[in-house]
């Protein structure tokens, strides 16, 4: 028996199950006997909550729904396997259920601490000279992982901003007084999200005006300057904030409220409101008409608008941890490298799960100008390619149809 | 000369261009010789901001674009004629830039308070014995119009939201551990927007667990009661709460928190919060995870997710609006009436616009459940063509591409 075993874990992206789909579609073609899924990761493996994914995909329709549906089809967990050393007991229980599924390779699809599993487990298996092969492939909308060009579900993630930033920027010119709008966008250590919204510009939109990133310390006394300078020469003025921006003590700017609310399992705080604060300051000092946006969880789940490219490289990128697998890899994960620029064209490339596993990949210092409130253009042109053509939902009676498990 | 004005008012809808272009197509096409657009409404016309149409709509490309732009192409106001009596300065200023622009025919695309100006220029027309046609065309996400069926630009809105509930119900699901999302509709004083996140239920979603208008009385103690036996039953529960819903002593939820910022030049408060507020006491009430989801302006400037109905609807508003003109109406405004339900199909008919200006139609209190927390089925049956049938954006370079206004 060939049988593979496959997971997703951490939050979700739009484009998370287009790499479930390639690694199902891939193993298949490959002569995999069964593909496994895990139901919430690896938690779901160690409660043997276990699915034959051939129930689940059963022809091609569900294939491109599948490709259409928002959050991990599988399930997600936020669970962090412990260290090897004094938990043995865990890692021989994981090993041993993979050997009552006959399980000839893993596939982990998931961000930082996903590749931590991988890493860990590869690393176990090494020790006990265990014949599985386990490989990472990587996703995230935070585009924080190192090595990899970009990661699947970034593009997405950056098309949905930059599309939503430009419906905002219209839709605030549209009265004759002054607007301040502040849009909050997810990163909490890093800004490429924050960063997509400069790709609202083009001939038909002008920019965001001013763009902070968690990589620069925020100043909020310079904060409110700019803005005071800038409400007086433009009827609408349009602000792109990370929620991870922090000031020079270190604190996050939504901590200088009285917000925060939650911490999860790995000590992350829950961050909200940061937009919502300073478009509070900025009524305050200036009286001006402001509003705050967040752009929420649909950042990682408006499956309704998906970048095509972005689906195409999560659907390779699992692919290629089948085909790595299969020939003989095991403790890597995928990553994308761009090989040309114009015109774009990108590549998978296996690469050793230890160099990237809980390291964050931030926004490079040259791409945020001088003053740290808007990018440079390189930035632009780094995110631009990952964006482009579209995957038309499939409408069922006025509204996206997803695929969803059947237990 | 046959020349007529139109103007936008009030916020805007994401087809609220598409009647722009039903009044300026259609008038073109019954012989209008210029077709002029107030810039910023009533506002433009007092200021003599009024362009050409014909210098911004060249071709059958703008004519696309422009259905596919959101917020007001021409820019809108939020100004409110003063009373007829002890103003007549201020109307006999409007009527003489109207005869110096040799006006056949005045358009308004707007809601209740657009509609008044409607009301109030027809009836000084009247009394003056102007042969100047004003007519109506009706928007508003809100569909808090009197008379019509529903109002252009609802649909859309009803769409967007319903697709990103959908969204954020299956995000909602991804984790293992219980979470509960409170998301957060427009809608002041009708219950309609946040209605329509019961769409969402079909074969592949379960629906919004619980759903409060404004129609009714929030009580916040058995709410959260609700809350606690829900999310013990469900791993994710989903809650959708009007921005305006009020508790028994007349307060917003919002202003039982300590926001509130901004009030309008119509004393409309600026509300926001509510969510948030909720998911707070959720949070400190049962220790569970929450996330507060706010839809925001994105309900209303969502262009790259519109209804073909809605949109159809809209451009046929304007073009009737221009028939009546053309044919001796005058101080009417065109409603849509329901003259099947299945198949559905709509007809625009001309009411007089003295039954609508002022009006605002709530949702009717037998399609709201007993107590309160949930709407009926033949609600869901009213809004469920209305978000039929798809506009796919025009991309360009992998964002939705729009129309802007020339100057």
């Amino acid at each position: 028996m060939k049988n593979v075993i496959v997971g997703q874990s951490g939050g979700p992206t739009a484009v998370i199950n287009s790499s479930l789909l390639g690694v199902f579609k891939t193993a298949k073609d490959r002569g995999a006997d069964i593909v496994y899924g895990m139901v919430h990761g690896i938690k779901g493996l160690l409660d043997r909550d276990i699915v034959d994914m051939s129930t689940q995909i059963k022809n091609d329709l569900d294939m491109d729904l599948l490709k259409r549906t928002p959050s991990s089809f599988l399930g997600s967990c936020r669970y962090k396997l412990p260290d090897l050393e004094g938990n043995e007991a865990t890692y021989d229980e994981i090993f041993k259920i993979l050997k009552e599924y006959e399980i000839y390779a893993f596939f982990y699809i998931g961000g930082n601490d996903s590749m931590d599993t991988i890493k860990k487990l590869s690393d176990y298996g090494e020790k006990i000279k265990s014949p599985i092969r386990f490989m990472g492939v990587p996703k995230t909308i935070d585009n924080d992982l190192a090595i990899t060009d970009h990661t699947p579900g970034y593009g997405s993630a950056a098309k949905y901003i930059a599309a939503t930033t430009k419906e905002i920027i219209r839709d605030g010119l549209v009265y004759d007084y002054p607007v301040v709008s502040i849009i909050e966008v997810m990163g909490r250590n890093a800004g490429w999200l924050t960063a997509a919204t400069a790709l609202s510009a083009g001939e038909d939109c002008e920019s965001v005006d001013m763009i902070f990133l968690p990589e620069r310390v925020f100043d909020l006394d310079k904060f409110l300057d700019k803005v005071g300078e800038l409400y007086k020469q433009k009827r609408s003025v349009v602000i792109a904030v990370s929620e991870g921006v922090k000031v020079a003590d270190g604190r996050y700017v939504c901590e200088l409220s009285d917000h925060v609310d939650y911490v999860d399992a790995f000590g992350h705080k829950q961050l909200a409101g940061t937009a919502r604060f300073l478009a509070g300051k900025v009524a305050e000092k200036y009286g001006v008409k402001t509003r705050a946006i967040e752009l929420s969880s649909l950042q990682r789940c408006a499956a309704h608008i998906t970048s095509r490219i972005d689906v195409t490289e999560a659907f390779n990128a699992g692919g290629s941890a089948v085909k790595a697998a299969f020939e003989g890899l095991s403790g890597q994960v995928i990553t994308l490298k761009r090989v040309s620029e114009d015109p774009y064209m990108c590549i998978t490339e296996p690469a050793d799960v230890h160099f990237i596993a809980n390291v964050e990949k931030k926004v490079p210092d040259e791409w945020i100008n001088a003053d740290g409130t808007n990018i440079e253009e390189p930035l632009v042109h780094y995110i631009r390619p990952l964006i482009q053509s579209e995957i038309t939902p499939l409408w069922v009676d006025g509204l996206p149809r997803h695929l969803i498990l059947q237990k």
